[in-house]
Formats: C-alpha cells, sequence, structure tokens
C-alpha cells in the first residue's frame, strides 16, 4: 500500500505534443538549405551543432534557433544571403508561437485526478517557453507548482522535494524519458511511471535500464494513470 | 522590531556585475556595424528590437544575440555577410563564458549575515545562464534556495512566499530595481532594501516609486546591509 502526496507530470511530449514543433521546423530548415545540401546532411549536421550547444545553450527555442542558424552557415559559408537568416528567424517565431496541442486524454484525467491529489508539474527547458506553454495549455488550474529546471538530475529532484517538503516514498514521477523521469526518482526512492511517446528524441534513450526495478511502472497512456492509482492503494 | 526569516537577493547587478557584459558586446556591435550604421544608430535600432522581443524571446545573452541578428538584418539588410553572423554568433558565446565578477563587498557581507540568516537568490531571465552564474560565483554555499523566474511580478512572489512557507512580513529582499526587486515584495507586506546599481537599465527606471513608503531602506552598497539589519532587530 502506498499513499501517494503528489503526482508529478513532465510537460513536453508527456502533456502536449513537442516533437512535432521541431519535426515541423526540420522540414522547413531542409528546404531553406536544399540547394546547397540533401536532408540527411542538414539534419545531421543540425544534431551535431545543436549537441555541441545544450551545454552553454540549454534546450529550448531560442537554442535551437541559434543552432539553425549555426547549420546555415556551416553548410552553405560564404553564399549565405540575408534571406536565409530571416527565414530562420522565421522559423524561430513559428516554434515559439506554436498551439500547444493536448497529447488525447491529458485533460480528462487530470481533472479526474485532481479531485484526490495535489498534482505539479517539473519540466526542463527554457523557463519562459515552458511557463507559456503551461499557461497557453489550460491545464495550469490542475497543478499547485510549476518547476522549470535546466536539467532533470537526482540533484534537481531533490532539491524540489526538500523545498516543497516531500517524502521521496510518496512522490510519483509521470513522463516520456527515462533518463530525465525515471530512473533520478526511483533512486530517490520515488515511484516512476513511464508512459513513452510517438517519437523519443536520441537524447532520450537509456540503453541500460532496468524494467525491473521496484516502483517502477510503465504506462501505454496517461488514461491509464487512474487505474494504477487505484491498485498502488 | 522585526524578526527577519529569510532574506533575498537579487543576483546580476546586485550580486555580481552584468552591465559591463553588456556595454562590451554593444561596443563589439558598433564596430562590427560600423560600415553601415553609427553607434547612436545602431544602439537606437538594437534598443528597439530588444524591447519588442523580450515577451517571446525572454531576458538574457541568447534573446540578446537574436535580437544583435536582427539588428544587423535592419541596417545592413542584402550586404549581410556570413562573416557578419559568424562575428555576432562569437559576441554571444563570449558573453554566455564571462567571468562573474562579483561586486565589491559581497563574499564577505554573506558570509557574515550566513552565520545569523537563512538566504536566498531570486533572479530573472534565462534558467541556465543565471543557475550557471550563481555556480561559478562561488557564492552557492551562501544560499539554500535559487529561485529563477520569468518576471519579477507580484504573482511570481506570492508564489516563492508560499511554496517556501514563508510569511512577507519575516521576507526581506534586496535588489537593485525598483519595480522588480523592491515594489512587489512592499505590495505583498514584506521588506524592500535598494542598493542602486552603477548603470541602471532603462527598465528598470520606475518613476512614480514612493520612497516614503514603510519597509523602504536604500543603501549606497551592500556592505551597509549587516548594520541595517541590527537596526531594525
Amino acid at each position: 500500500m502506498m499513499t501517494i502526496e503528489m503526482i508529478a507530470f513532465d510537460a513536453d511530449d508527456t502533456l502536449w505534443h513537442t516533437e512535432n514543433i521541431f519535426m515541423t521546423a526540420q522540414l522547413k530548415l531542409n528546404k531553406i538549405l536544399e540547394a546547397w545540401a540533401g536532408p540527411k546532411l542538414v539534419q545531421r549536421t543540425l544534431s551535431k551543432i545543436e549537441i555541441g550547444n545544450i551545454a552553454h545553450y540549454g534546450y529550448g527555442y531560442k537554442s535551437y534557433t541559434l543552432s539553425m542558424i549555426e547549420t546555415a552557415i556551416e553548410l552553405i559559408d560564404g553564399s549565405l544571403s540575408v534571406n536565409i537568416i530571416k527565414d530562420i528567424l522565421e522559423l524561430g517565431h513559428a516554434m515559439l508561437a506554436a498551439d500547444v496541442t493536448l497529447i488525447p486524454g491529458v485533460e480528462e484525467t487530470l481533472e479526474r485526478l485532481g479531485e484526490k491529489y495535489l498534482m505539479m508539474v517539473i519540466t526542463k527547458g527554457d523557463l519562459l517557453e515552458q511557463t507559456s506553454k503551461v499557461n497557453r495549455s489550460g491545464l495550469s488550474c490542475h497543478f499547485s507548482v510549476i518547476e522549470v529546471v535546466s536539467s532533470k538530475s537526482i540533484e534537481a529532484y531533490r532539491e524540489i522535494l526538500s523545498k516543497l517538503n516531500l517524502d521521496p516514498s510518496r512522490f510519483m514521477m509521470v513522463g516520456n524519458s527515462l533518463p530525465s523521469d525515471i530512473q533520478p526518482v526511483l533512486d530517490l526512492g520515488g515511484i516512476g511511471v513511464h508512459i513513452p511517446a510517438d517519437t523519443t528524441w536520441a537524447h532520450e534513450i537509456m540503453d541500460n535500464f532496468d524494467p525491473f526495478q521496484s516502483n517502477y511502472y510503465e504506462l501505454e497512456g496517461i488514461k491509464e494513470l487512474p487505474g494504477l492509482l487505484e491498485k498502488l492503494k
């Protein structure tokens, strides 16, 4: 039997779709650069630059825009024109302004769980972008706390739990990323519920994850969460 | 008599210098664009673009880099070359990597206050940039909590106080900005200590501030803070 005091949710690709926004930008960047490089080379270059930039730029659309500009420089160099830079800045603005599309079942599930549990969001990325998405999602009324962190390390979770005075054994984290949402929470003695997304970013794949750890659960969709909570009672 | 439970500090231009990093970047941008526009026009254009971008880009060096690129586009347009974009990206990288230079007296004052008070940082800006500066400052051992917010509104302070279970009347905020660090805290019933910086960004000027509000104090430097706290006891 477990008493859950707080259910924390990851946001991007757990509550709403994000991968499609990156995919759309990638396809448009392929198009912008097609006179100089094929789509595979564009994506390989972008991905290499993006990973190299994460340590100092962090996650988010602004970082992605800067990485797209660096990709254009690397692939076009001397032929770079003002229109290409304008087009890429435009892609960045479109990502920032993109609608927040909820994943099916999220709204009903949060409404149902809100009657019994305290809920919060723990999301990684750019502070302004993430808080703006929470606000535009229409879901903020369900959450008592929104925490945006720059990395989902054990230390980051420990700090949140201590700040909110939460006992790890009564804390459940729900998310689509094993290394960011699940493993650090299990390591702290919390409960980890993995809901895989349709597409998983290369960064978020974890080869050596042990699915037989205690307090680990995997669900197909968020709609199954109330049933899991009933079973754990 | 007052019992202070928590002293919160603003970071940029309260604990360490930031304005000089922006000034250096501005001077270099003037140089990069000098063939097309004089320094006044460059700065007026940058400032206009930057203010227009704050709502969707937020504060920080990455936003500033994107605004510098937009400034170059506006002033040069068709003659924009790849080298100009490379130079501007380089400026952005230099801002991110710039040393954290403490304001004189900060270290000794925090050490002294740490013996008697709980202390935290509340800073506005980019999450990764701000947490990286706190870590590189060598000051993090003095603070029990670091909060990075995207805007220092009354609502943002109210949320922090409630999350940390702090009574506003026992909460002191120390910072260089009247609209961001002082007025919202006074409005909530807290204590506001203003330490003006050498240069104040146009954004942070507040024409209609009333210096006769209760619980408002102005100091010339952080070294005067322990003395003020003694007097308030």
